[in-house]
């Protein structure tokens, strides 16, 4: 285990923290931060995990969302991985919507993006395993939230896995990434022309499937990705058809920023409560 | 007058908004941004300024300490101005707390200087002017908070000018210019190696006067340039000797970063609005 701690921060009486350590799921270095609360009545802490959009580090919602008020009145604890694998070796693309910052949150299964491109499995199966040794008194519960391409990913990562995350939200989320220009683009590179693979990375093909963890959605009305890339129709449908909950809201006057993340997150961090604190 | 509006977000139900103008001060182009709250109620309306610290511009306060919700909550306007002049033309230092990013809120007299850093006339006098335009319903009242070199600015500022401004407050900030490195090369650059010159730009020096508005002081015990840069001895033993009101405040495990400021901002709006709705 190569985990270092790397920054400690008081933070609304918890601590904000970056660790690095080399993944085998990405091969290479990776960066993550975490928020551990002060949990002064040494209760049992349930995790959320964030995952940010496009061009983002784990250090976007640390520094701009505030979140750590929330997570400290909470006493939850709430991890944030980065958005791809990093470093030289690592196979990267001209556009800021491909490759580095753009993981997409699938494993990739085509060149030049095979071998690194694992996000799924990096956030899944690796973070997982290394998030409770550093939650004391962690409760086994968890959620998943996230923003745009992280809204993505935090729906498929959630509903791949719905009997282990107990609710899912997103800020401005791509939902149909099959149907979408930043998704086709992605999904072509990272996983190939046949579509039928594209099904299990996408929310509007999961959501048919049935038993889906509680779902909210927040969508700004001013955010110029919306409609084109963040479409909520064909999600809606195939989640109408099923009966599945789904708190899909819009926002009126909001963006894609994290202004307005920042100002409804405090309505995410209270649905996610609702199914933690059970 | 040039002003021009350049971004436009809505924030906590407010609007955070950037402008552009050529400041006659300072001989350049600006940036500055205000926080408008949403006023549903059509009430008058506080204005409460912000000074950021060395290398910072009007962004790090809008984008990371959370702020919106409180001058939101408490219905008062915010005005965040950048920490020095700015452009091609504009003198600067090879060193980061020198020059451009660290005006240091005073008005130069030395060349190379003296032309363009003028930060004190410009927000006194300039955007003192332009803000009452921008505020609709503006109840003419002021404070001012800053952190680092933004809490010396506000502390200077707020007692230059102490008949104006209803409250004054700081988060670690430069209390004693005259006698710390960072200081001491920003006074000898503006303001020329009389250091009789520098008094009136020394918080701890015009603490000495009567009559000044109430003060809070927020100051993390970790953080690493308390005390060299910090030191609050001599400003709180000439405040005492005046018997002036100073809230003087140590936070356990705190260190200079906008963790930090997010974390102690609410205490800060209470204080301030305490003496704004008056």
């Amino acid at each position: 285990m190569s985990l270092k701690l790397i920054e400690k921060r008081r933070s609304f009486g918890g601590e904000q923290c970056k660790y690095t350590h080399y993944s085998e799921a990405l091969k290479c270095e990776m960066t993550f931060s975490i928020y551990l609360p002060s949990n002064k009545e040494e209760k049992k802490i349930p995790l959320i995990w964030w995952l940010s959009g496009l061009t983002c580090t784990d250090d976007n919602f640390s520094q701009k969302s505030g979140f750590q008020r929330l997570a400290e009145k909470h006493q939850v604890a709430v991890m944030i991985p980065d958005t791809s694998p990093r470093g030289e070796h690592v196979p990267d693309d001209e556009g800021w919507d491909l490759g580095k910052g753009a993981g997409f949150y699938v494993n990739a299964t085509q060149e030049p993006w095979a071998k690194n491109y694992h996000m799924y499995t990096y956030i899944v199966e690796e973070l997982a395993a290394i998030a409770p040794t550093l939650v004391p008194h962690f409760s086994g519960e968890e959620s998943i939230m996230g923003h745009s391409m992280g809204g993505h990913g935090a729906l498929v990562i959630g509903m791949k896995n719905k009997a282990r995350f107990k609710a899912i939200s997103a800020f401005s989320p791509i939902l149909s990434p099959s149907r979408i220009p930043w998704g086709l683009k992605a999904f072509s590179a990272y996983l190939g022309e046949d579509q039928a693979s594209w099904k299990e990375w996408d929310a509007s093909e999961l959501i048919k499937e049935v038993g889906m963890p509680p779902i909210l959605i927040t969508q700004g009305t001013e955010d110029h990705f919306y409609p084109e890339q963040l479409d909520e129709t064909y999600f809606l449908k195939n989640a109408q058809e099923k009966n599945h909950v789904v708190h899909y809201e819009k926002k009126e006057g909001y963006d894609h920023s994290y202004f307005f993340i920042a100002t409804f997150l405090e309505d995410h961090f209270s649905f996610h409560m609702k199914y933690l604190k059970s």
